[in-house]
């Protein structure tokens, strides 16, 4: 039961519509049973915090937030020099994202954007078998850039106490407080705030279903921003005879790894190539057992090759995709790439596996998914900042263009009171 | 029943918490009854939006699209000069926002941003008395300078026909189809696309509370990008006692001329002048008693003056309410606004009422309302492109940082895959 192979065309929508569907998680049950917590929480503030983390983590807290810088951390050496690489190339990349306010005279005013900061951000780091330190610094490294002022940490509360190495970034990164609440009850402490946690503006991050549609809930609500709606994980990867079929055969596992719903979809030109790469992830299976099942899973019945005739077929087909990751590995990546219009992060040439992206180049591993790089960005500088557009009209200016504000306004029925307030001004000050 | 005017200081919760309930539109009864609507388009398409047409519009079309290049039209000289001009401001201001993609060595790797435009957009524009052929020019324009391939226009069918401005508006910015269903229908046919209208994967624009709804439920769905959520429209004016009363209560009115929800805060530390802008208010209740009711309605139930002991409080406040509209008319306007973080648009001196950049000096007028300048922009360039990241990392790199990979994937458990997409790498090509 090896990974479908299919020779297609552009025309071949029966063979692929079925990765084009850009299906997301449904969270309508999960919604449903949020709402009562998020009004609990809304209502009784850390009383409902301190009660649903007894119901649903089985652990009593006394207080529901904690000040890192008073806990002391014993941290390998090794894993701080990793993440210390790590963070120090993430910073260098989003450092060259940071914009400068700007103005420039038009039509003889003066017209400009300043960039502003959102006030506030808590970034979800999820516990247990989900512990992905990388991501606290993919969250907070942006928001420190663009100059968020307020940042917090919320992670759900562990038996044996918070994990040590979120303690440790918390400390390295100057965040000053951790809410130890997880599920949907942790993002609604952030969103409306409690005697304890202050209210966040955005909120970003990783979670499970309820945390998902905690988030996707508040903001549709207005009342938060948060990273685009979450997917399961995927890659596409345009590859020619030129590459190596192991090496895309790991990398095509190294998503099937993060869980049986994930998806890896190699398009390529040649089909001794797919066969190669189709046999590579056979050999994989019996090498590298662990987690077989849902790497299986995730190779046999969400992956597959597509053969096309020409690799101009293969870019469109990734451009209609949007995937999250894009991996290129052909003779000439440029000229594939430059055709490039919809992908989170793109990995050009041999030796660019996604997994480098997800921990240590710098760029951010926090990107749209299920199509949404069709319309989302990755999480950036940008994604913290704001253009606040001023002016500053002339009174020539004033004089010059008032006939036409009249026109118009006129044509909008909002003449009398708009077309009087720039009227009053041609008629000299006070 | 003149306008409150309140004395605050930043302790005056129970005078000013009302204006920052950033209360939206409730659109929850809307969103009931557009879901069948947009269940139906979805799957009859073009049949449903001739039927609903036919009964929410009493008009029978033949066709649900029309090619403004094939109609003639005849607009009066003088307001194709305004929108003309109104046009080229637009254009400069929005081209200055335009990106360049850039790359950069970090740690030994290529990283980098390329933008690339959303790859379609449907304009709404609402018809009837709601006609605002402003709005046209500020939702296609951002969107033409950043490259957006398919863009089309969508406005409800009038018995008179699809008025005449709209249709030259659509041959001057080069749009080839206008899509003629308004309300839910429209945005339900763009967004899922029909046999005669092409899918849109954004859509803005102005509507009333159906097509709020259908935006709003559409883009929680991860279907479509919109505009940020909205809501009525608003001012907020900082003020000392060196403004002139008179026109601030023109630009207050300008506001209140939108609608009987629209609000108008005048913030300032001079009790006189706040007396003097009471009545000038009633005087030009009296002078211009056009939409007497709605305008006094708005100023009445929904605007305040604020009396602050100092211009710090009123900046502290005014970030507070994060308005849409922000005038700043003091004796030291850039120091003013170099404290202010969250606003959707501002206007800087006597001389720059909001109507200036409603119509003509070139900023755009799509907006951020209830407190939404805290975490959304003004429809700009930006909201248009994506930042597609990518990296080309070296052998020499990789195999740098190879070990730190290693160490990070380990501890969060994605290690064999993670890890050996890298380390395979290492060990030569082939």
């Amino acid at each position: 039961m090896p990974i479908p192979i299919l020779h297609c065309d552009r025309n071949s929508k029966d063979q692929f519509s079925r990765f084009l569907s850009g299906a997301r998680e449904d969270l309508s049950t999960a919604t449903t049973r949020i709402l009562p917590i998020l009004e609990d929480v809304r209502t009784k503030g850390d009383a409902a915090l301190l009660s649903y983390t007894e119901r649903f983590d089985g652990i009593k807290l006394s207080h529901v937030t904690i000040d890192p810088r008073t806990i002391q951390t014993n941290i390998d050496p090794k894993i701080k020099e990793a993440f210390l690489r790590a963070k120090t190339n993430i910073e260098a990349f989003h450092l060259a994202q940071k914009r400068e306010s700007w103005s420039k005279v038009i039509d003889g005013n003066r017209l400009g954007v300043k960039f502003t900061p959102v006030p506030s951000l808590a970034v979800y780091a999820p516990g247990g078998k989900a512990l992905y330190p990388s991501s606290v610094l993919m969250g907070i490294i942006p928001a420190k850039i663009a100059g968020v002022p307020s940042i917090q940490l919320i992670t759900p509360p562990q038996k044996e106490g918070i994990p040590e190495i979120l303690i440790w970034l918390a400390q390295i990164l100057e965040i000053d407080q951790i809410v130890t609440v997880g599920g949907a009850q942790g993002i609604a402490a952030a969103a409306y705030g409690t005697e304890s946690v202050p209210k966040s503006e955005f909120i970003v991050g990783p979670g499970n279903a309820y945390v998902a549609a905690a988030k996707s809930y508040l903001s549709g609500q207005g009342l938060i921003g948060i990273d685009s709606p979450a997917g399961p994980s995927e890659v596409c990867i345009i590859a020619d005879g030129s590459a190596n079929p192991k090496w895309i055969a790991c990398d095509m596992l190294s998503q099937a790894e993060h869980g049986e719903d994930s998806s890896a979809i190699l398009l390529t030109t040649d089909s001794n190539l797919a066969k190669q790469v189709s046999e590579e992830l056979e050999l994989a299976f019996v090498e590298r057992p662990k987690r077989l099942e849902m790497k299986q899973k995730a190779i046999y019945e969400n992956s597959s090759i597509l053969v096309f005739p020409n690799l101009e077929d293969c870019i469109w087909f990734s451009n209609e995709l949007a995937p999250e990751h894009l991996e290129i590995q052909t003779k000439d990546n440029e000229a594939v790439f430059s055709k490039i219009e919809h992908a989170g992060s793109v990995f050009l040439g041999p030796y660019s596996p996604v997994a480098m992206g997800d921990y240590i180049s710098g760029t951010n591993h926090i990107l749209p998914t299920a199509r949404g790089s069709r319309i989302y960005s990755s999480l950036g500088v940008d994604t913290f900042l704001k253009r606040v557009t001023f002016q500053e009209v002339t009174k020539e200016s004033l004089e010059t263009l008032y006939p036409f504000v009249k026109l118009m306004s006129e044509l909008e029925g909002l003449d009398e009171e708009h077309g009087t307030s720039v009227k009053v001004r041609t008629e000299g000050h006070k």
